[in-house]
């Protein structure tokens, strides 16, 4: 029942949807892909249901132990250079594009969510320094970051700011030296734990005197471990993790409430100007959500693989046309269920590495990539992490009896699954952000930007064509009711999903093309090859049906909005 | 976050669009309701986080502890007569139609699943000695169930025989006195616990001699004690429970592995005829599924519920059009998830009770209805399962964060709510049975009744009709293909869900309809009423399309069976 890393469709997705990158050959990637795979098949995988099983334990001096275990593979991945992947080489990073950080990322994930979890919010910091940090910052924390020496946190919510963070009440105070910093924090990933030398937290607070609402919000550096007169990083700051949550899933990571400043205050440096708190995370936050979406993808190949091999081992009931004997993969219905696990599954990973090319060249300052980019993380971290719920939980189904039982491990992937469409910004916020921030703002540009690239690539396959002209009409009454933000807050979900199954559509196709020129000269995968063309048929026959209710829902958005009354709900 | 038993929508549903029964006028009706309701509230509810967080414990001496609390429960709720409440009352059984016994066991498990599946089982042995039993039986075994001092099980799955009973190995020998039973049988919900004098095991076995398959299994009557001398029941028979599983929800029910005749063989006596044990077991299995679609709607009535009061009361980010403060009701998309799990809820209720009527003229040897109740099984197994999985989805999605910690309550039904798709015949099942027997079999006349049915009742609503009008071509679809049965298995799923939005829409309209009648004469409950209609209004809009995606499956049908083959999946 071991995950495998799925390396032949990265390879395929990255050499035939992605324009090549000029420092990076595909036997560069090929070793790359392969190396990484190892670790997380070898390393992570093991540990994942075990942690799920042995969750972190809170001692009574504040301080967090994580399953056996989890210390020494986060030390094979550190050493290994892969938590700075992606991350700059003058400071110790491996300097290798984006791209490839979204692929490897993957397996880390695919294997052992919670566990990954702490190099993610690291390089979540990596990014963070290397935007906003000063070059002194980014000298400090870098390397450590990079070689996973540090970990680092995101500090933002607190009991009564959730996804409304322009209330937060965290204070920092300037004793004359230093700020000083009290409050505390909920929900912090890795907040506390034994796997690095110290951990770095990132925490959004007010400083003293600075205005109510989000712009008086800064970001502060706040270490658990201070420097000592002896230049060691030994010195305990007023910091403490004062509980771990009991978590439906991702049990293995950590969840701290931290508390800052209970006796002279924590100490912290502020990073970047004050008052930008709020704006630098957003400019984070695109990658975050990038991350998300890309959990949502791992969780679910790691659910289908263990779906698939259960399905091609247990025997019950004779399929129809089929030998006594045939494992319960020849009934329709589990294939009905596995094809639709696979071609969801390579959808996400298409739009999630065809979306990490384009965010190289947006951080290269390409503008039109960006607002490729903006327009496309919403339906990453919205779409991916609703497909995610049912992947997972079909993955629980084919396992029958056994899926419910936990020690199986199909229902592990479901429970852990579930935290995406939550963490980050909840889908509510992401399908927002998409109606409002990525269609409406610029006049539906970006959007028919798409429309119009994809009908370009699938004018040969009339079951997505048609779905494009029912897309565009749809956007058309978006645009038409833009002043109706009411109407558009309650068809915003089913927008963004009817988006996100086109996209998913028209890489599927880009990929069946691909997959037939290769196909016709005698490949060595041939059975990969025509495994894509199922995926993306099935994708075609069985998934892009879907787009025609959720943009019926949004047409109905008139008549919708007349019925939410909250007396009446 | 009490949960509040639905009385008033069970009231309108059983004044309005069910026919009326002889025995029973509206009075008695909401007396018996608000009875229930009382036990299920104030006994029930309050144990059912509990014993997810304390679960039974299986002793040395093979006896199971149920939570704390359990056992007193269980008694109130047999010494009110509520096991018995659709059982005859010449066996001490309360004797009110089943559809009062429907009607109540929702508020059991919307309070306690896990609790209430142990009078749930036992009902399902109630309706097994009624149907099969001799006058003897029927003497000592009904008044013992009715008031709860028995319970009972059903033991049929062993590790090679899930869906497939014909595999079955426990053995049944004949001694020259008793029949003696050996073997394991696993997934025994209350296989072994603590509230009961005796535990009744309805246990399918082969006969010694009997013929390999389905042909060759009895079923057998295994008590956890025998006769003694002196008449009481206290003799140790030869079976145990060995172990009881670690499962993703119901934890606070225990789930046996339980071994028949380690030692001397445990005592068995045959119930009805040799080798008719599967199909007494068909004969149960529609009132087992009915239930297990009621479990649907009902937990997804207690995920409502809790949902619903949290954004009531959570403040997060301002609404749009509303002022500071509003709970998070007013978003648009809290509004959808809001109202869509009440339509949804209300459709399922709508479906079993007008079942349940269905099922009481059947039971009294109506044809008719006997080919309706069979008709609609699998769609309320299937279809409410499965509705039963995005509602309580969407309650932990409400909650945000806190959706995800387990002290909140809501992910404990999603949690829960996950084995009805499993249980009882997996919804794969479902689905085949309601293709291969339930539509082919009579050639699509009953779907054709229903479909005929609808088209009278929702003449005025022109989105229902034009969803019958699908739905009759579908079937064409269907009857044309009926030959080839592989592409049939491949949709059935879809036909089935697609099937079952549309029941759904009928009954909800039919319920506005009524609604509208009962708000033109000044009625007290005007809120009830006006959300009904809101409820039938938002399934009309948001739920109805839904219907369109799954039936485009079918008709794809043809094109999807050929990317079925086994090696590229």
């Amino acid at each position: 029942m071991a995950y495998k890393s799925p390396i032949e469709d990265t390879q395929f997705i990255l050499e035939n949807l992605l324009p090549p990158h000029n420092k990076l050959d595909n036997s560069t990637i090929y070793a790359v892909l392969e190396e990484a795979g190892k670790l997380a098949d070898n390393f992570l995988a093991p540990l994942n249901h075990f942690g799920d099983k042995n969750n972190p334990i809170l001692r009574q001096d504040h301080e967090v132990e994580t399953p056996k275990g989890f210390s020494n593979a986060f030390s094979e991945i550190a050493k290994g250079g892969w938590i700075g992947v992606a991350s700059d080489a003058n400071y110790e990073g491996m300097g290798l594009p984006l791209r490839m950080g979204a692929a490897i990322n993957e397996y880390w994930h695919g294997a052992n969510m919670s566990f990954s979890l702490c190099s993610l919010l690291t390089q979540g910091l990596i990014d963070a320094f290397t935007l906003i940090g000063t070059e002194e910052e980014k000298k400090l924390y870098l390397p450590k970051f990079n070689s996973g020496i540090w970990t680092g946190t995101m500090n933002l919510t607190e009991n009564q700011s959730g996804t409304d963070l322009a209330t937060i009440r965290t204070k920092a105070e300037y004793d004359g030296k230093n700020w000083r910093i009290r409050g505390q924090k909920i929900y912090i990933t890795y907040g506390e734990h034994d796997m690095s030398e110290n951990i770095i937290h990132l925490v959004l607070a007010r400083a003293e005197g600075a205005p109510e609402g989000i712009k008086g919000i800064s970001t502060f550096i706040v270490p658990k471990f201070l420097k000592n007169k002896d230049g060691k990083y030994t010195k305990r700051n007023d910091l403490k993790c004062v509980s771990i949550e009991h978590k439906m899933g991702i049990k293995a990571s950590p969840t701290a409430v931290m508390l800052y400043g209970e006796e002279e205050g924590a100490i912290g440096y502020m990073l970047g100007e004050e008052g930008r708190g709020i704006e630098y995370m957003f400019i984070m936050m695109n990658r975050a959500r990038f991350d998300v979406g890309l959990q949502g993808m791992a969780i679910s190949e790691a659910a289908r693989q263990k779906a698939l091999e259960y399905a091609n081992m247990r025997i019950q009931g004779t399929p129809i046309n089929r030998e006594k004997g045939t494992p319960i993969i020849g009934h329709g219905d589990i294939k009905r269920l596995l094809l639709s696990m696979r071609s969801l599954t390579e959808a996400m990973r298409a739009l999630i590495l065809v979306s990490s090319e384009i965010m190289e060249r947006s951080h290269n300052g390409d503008t039109n990539a960006s607002l490729q980019e903006a327009f496309l993380i919403p339906i990453i971290k919205g779409w991916s992490t609703e497909l995610a719920q049912e992947i997972t939980s079909n993955g629980v189904q084919i396992h029958g009896g056994m899926g419910f039982i936990e020690e199986t491990g199909a229902a592990q992937y479901m429970r852990d699954a579930r935290i995406l469409p939550i963490y980050e910004g909840t889908n509510a916020i992401q399908a927002n952000d998409f109606m409002f921030r990525k269609t409406l703002r610029d006049n539906g540009e970006a959007a028919k930007l798409f429309l119009t690239q994809m009908n370009l690539d699938c004018n040969d396959n009339p079951q997505i064509t048609k779905m494009i002209k029912l897309t565009s009409s749809t956007l058309d009454y978006i645009l038409n009711n833009r002043d109706d933000q009411e109407l558009l807050s309650c068809i915003c979900f089913d927008y963004l999903m009817g988006f996100g199954y086109l996209v998913g559509g028209w890489l599927m196709h880009k990929a069946k093309i691909k997959a037939n020129i290769k196909l016709s000269n005698n490949p060595k995968n041939e059975i990969f090859l025509k495994s894509k063309i199922v995926s993306a048929d099935f994708y075609n026959l069985h998934i892009l049906p879907r787009i025609s209710t959720h943009l019926e829902i949004v047409k109905n958005g008139a008549n919708i909005v007349k019925l939410t009354k909250d007396s009446y709900i």
